[in-house]
């Protein structure tokens, strides 16, 4: 097989990539290790700012996404059991997010790729990049047994952080960047009705908990638990009695609880690749970078790479340009990094550190208190929060 | 001795109050432990903010402040080698600070106090308050062998933290807060110009530097040095070419050398004291907490404490209403813990960390690439610099 541009990986940054490449006339395969039901079985992000959404739409992917995907023009704070309101929307100028699950968006994309007659091949074993230093690179891969070679000018590593391509990368050549929390998400989906239209994420003294949402009828819970915890330790009864524990009283009254449909825990880190290309080799997403999801700045952060990956493969290929994949991984990492930097300082502030100083304790009660006495503050969070420009 | 209010204390802090009542007819006595020469021999802080200067104008204290002192509307951060310049008066919305030292204000103070006939005892050895908790609280001294007692309505302990003041709240009631930098400052005064009109705040690999003033004819530098340096290790010369090395190169090559007049090392910390008040006892200034000197809020912090103890003793003296005095603490407290914040924020951007994570110096660098791309973040370090309202 013989493609312009060989993306490895087929969840939603390389799926996104592949359509809007198609959109211009490129061609590209997706290889994926799962099978398509497989990568629709995660539960992941359903945050999107608006230079994803943006993106989607660019990609003709939207129409789904903005007819059921709710735009938030807040969230909400609780500490030391009071709620605050943060105006997303007053304080970033009139921007605002959009909830809409991974899960779904990732089927708009398939469903695109498919209606134009995209190749994304599942079930791809022993996917391996090769010559990537060469102006001929390569992808191989094991299909029914079979060793497929993929012929390509470029090869994007979409295929997150336990995937190939960032292994690909000489030791002596990556820099990784990691910082470890001590503590993870217990989360939860249940059918219910959310107990809040916006998000609310809650600083308490016994932990970190946040609720979030798919949909109107989809409900999105987190609780912070110590890393030793194990899922099967959690009965639906012990989480929900649990997080009704660091909820404000009003909102704790009006929680619907009901069965998990899915619950599973998540350590919490920060990591980070550097550089994010290696000759014919570029990385995106989970490939290249980790955020703690506080703040959701993960899918997020792939979408950024992947604006700067199109247009500089677009460049390229229309006008034989190379700057912007000359200086892909720089500009990049100069945004990622800020985002690693919103995520560190919301996870900071909003959870609890068992081996943390009385003072630095004090220190975050104080910069809660400040952010809500200072719009400056606010306006900061909030245009991290909608996200920074490309 | 009668008097309506004991102070504990002849730094700025104490002075400042006992001449802003005394203009208010409420009679103060001023115990200080030390020489006014040995008072006055101290090289402190030299930026004040707005609300500080104020109060000193308020105290009849500001003409040769006003005359002698320079409005400094920005200064400059280096960081790579490159000087990226902070606007304080754009971004705080027209406010500044003011550069003046420590020295010349308590000069100033002292001579308003004399010039009223203003009590002000020095050399007070054993100083001790008493009865704080009974409504005839008394503080004793001995002066040249002799015990003096005043009887009072109030003690306030501005004696700094190695005072008796804070030392007087049992230990079942104090809670103290404390963080400790691994590192210190190596500060040098000269009799020299200044490299530049503001100041700088250095990061640099081999640990922080600040070019700071007291005037246009005397400087006062900085750099970051190992806990475990004496300042007999550091011959001037070792420091001009240390300093030297840290700052930018357009910088270093205008620095002008010259003997220090003053040479010492300064561990840097955190530190809070809570309650600020103990019955009839109030504390002010270092007496309840100490900021590591990056970001100048260590004698305004003080003003602030000193502004709402002032309004809280006219309130009671004039109109019966105890809330200001009550109330003393918690409000103190909560502008205090704020400053506490900037101060920990401007360390941590702008110091090398022994043992930090690379993910964390990483980050830190980001914080600086982000502050120079926001103008959001701008003003958020500008309002906390030029200092939050009372």
């Amino acid at each position: 097989m013989k493609v312009r541009v060989c993306i490895i990986g087929g969840g939603p940054s390389g799926l996104l990539l592949s359509q809007l490449l198609y959109l211009k006339g490129i061609d590209t395969v997706v290889l994926e290790k799962y099978s398509r039901e497989h990568v629709l079985a995660r539960i992941r992000a359903g945050v999107l700012e608006h230079g994803f959404a943006e993106l989607m739409r660019e990609a003709q992917c939207g129409e789904r996404m903005d007819r059921e995907g709710e735009i938030h023009k807040g969230f909400e704070i609780a500490h030391d059991g009071v709620l605050s309101h943060v105006d997303l929307h007053k304080h970033s100028g009139g921007n605002s997010v959009l909830v809409y699950g991974q899960t779904e968006l990732t089927r708009d994309l398939y469903e695109a790729r498919d209606r134009h007659g995209g190749k994304v091949v599942h079930n791809a074993e022993d996917v391996t990049p090769h010559g990537l230093t060469s102006d001929k690179p390569f992808v191989t891969y094991r299909l029914n047994g079979e060793i497929v070679r993929v012929d390509c000018d470029y090869i994007v590593g979409a295929d997150g952080f336990h995937g190939i391509s960032r292994k690909s990368i000489p030791k002596d050549v990556l820099r990784e960047y990691e910082k470890v929390y001590p503590f993870g998400w217990l989360g939860v989906l249940s059918r219910t009705k959310p107990v809040s239209p916006e998000l609310i994420y809650v600083n308490h003294e016994r932990g970190f908990a946040l609720c979030s949402m798919r949909s109107q009828v989809l409900s999105r819970y987190y609780i912070q638990v110590p890393l030793a915890d194990k899922v099967e330790d959690w009965s639906d009864d012990a989480f929900w009695a649990e997080l009704k524990r660091r909820l404000p009283e009003e909102v704790a009254g009006r929680l619907i609880t009901g069965a998990s449909i899915e619950k599973s825990i998540a350590p919490l880190r920060s990591y980070v690749a550097e550089p994010m290309s290696y000759g014919r080799l570029f990385l995106a997403g989970d490939a290249a970078h980790i955020v703690p999801p506080t703040g959701a700045r993960g899918l997020n952060s792939a979408a950024s790479d992947i604006y700067y990956l199109y247009h500089g493969l677009l460049a390229h290929y229309e006008h034989g340009d190379d700057s912007g994949l000359t200086g892909y991984s720089a500009k990049a990492l100069a945004r990622i990094w800020k985002a690693q930097r919103f995520s560190w300082w919301m996870t900071m502030m909003l959870h609890r550190f068992p081996d943390r100083l009385e003072y630095e304790d004090r220190l975050q009660q104080t910069e809660l208190e400040y952010l809500f006495s200072s719009e400056t503050a606010q306006r900061l969070l909030a245009e991290n929060y909608v996200g920074l420009p490309f």
